[in-house]
């Protein structure tokens, strides 16, 4: 865990999320893009060496429409860089941490993926993220 | 806002939550303290340029032991790093964002702080931190 990579925010439309958040964190929203496997649009902002990361539902049946219907708006998640999510997954899987999935998924943002059961760390979804470098 | 300082975890027992958050991090809690005016014992850990801050109630009328009490465990709010916390109030007001205090008060870890109000954040409680240098 080097870092935090980015704090993962659910919010019902990016439309009325995104002026806001750009008001708040005084800085302008660099980016969007939309993960199709996740059903979810993304809106990204930098501070300092992290990211804040807006999710809105692409689809009423998603994990972040759901997520909001259960627990209102808020943070969604933390995720951590880190330089080797192989390794990474393998530690915490020995430190007995349950791991979501069982090999990294591809996620916003050119990142390889990994969440690890809110129930083994106090309530809090965590995510692994590594840079995919293409070569 | 120059980086997330922190994030705080609202947790029901330091005693079970360090030691698990010491083996996610890979890293080794490096401080706790008692905010008494806040009634919360707290314990921190270091990820690249930010902090983690575990919150445990030290009463239960405390406002996390309510938060769990109402939510469950997990992540209770962010804290931003400002250069000048009053310059960053009023910029915050002035852009029609609710705060908390009205003027800075003390806080865990030698810090000036001030809370933004989560209804005008899509559900996030933002906190600001000014680190106090003594003169």
């Amino acid at each position: 865990m080097r870092k935090i990579e980015h704090i993962g925010i659910a919010v019902k439309s990016l439309s009325t999320a995104i002026p806001l958040y750009e008001a708040l964190l005084n800085t302008g929203c660099y980016k969007t893009e939309t993960v199709e496997t996740e059903m979810v649009n993304t809106a990204f902002f930098l501070t300092g060496e992290s990211k804040i990361e807006l999710l809105e539902s692409a689809d009423e049946q998603g994990v972040i429409a759901k997520f909001i219907e259960k627990k209102g708006e808020g943070i969604h998640h933390i995720a951590f860089d880190v330089a080797n999510i192989y390794a990474e997954m393998a530690r915490l899987k020995a430190e007995g941490f349950t791991l979501l999935n069982e090999t990294p998924k591809r996620g916003a943002d050119n990142k390889l993926v990994c969440f690890v059961h809110p129930k083994g760390t106090n309530g809090v979804l965590v995510e692994l993220c590594q840079e995919i470098i293409e070569s």
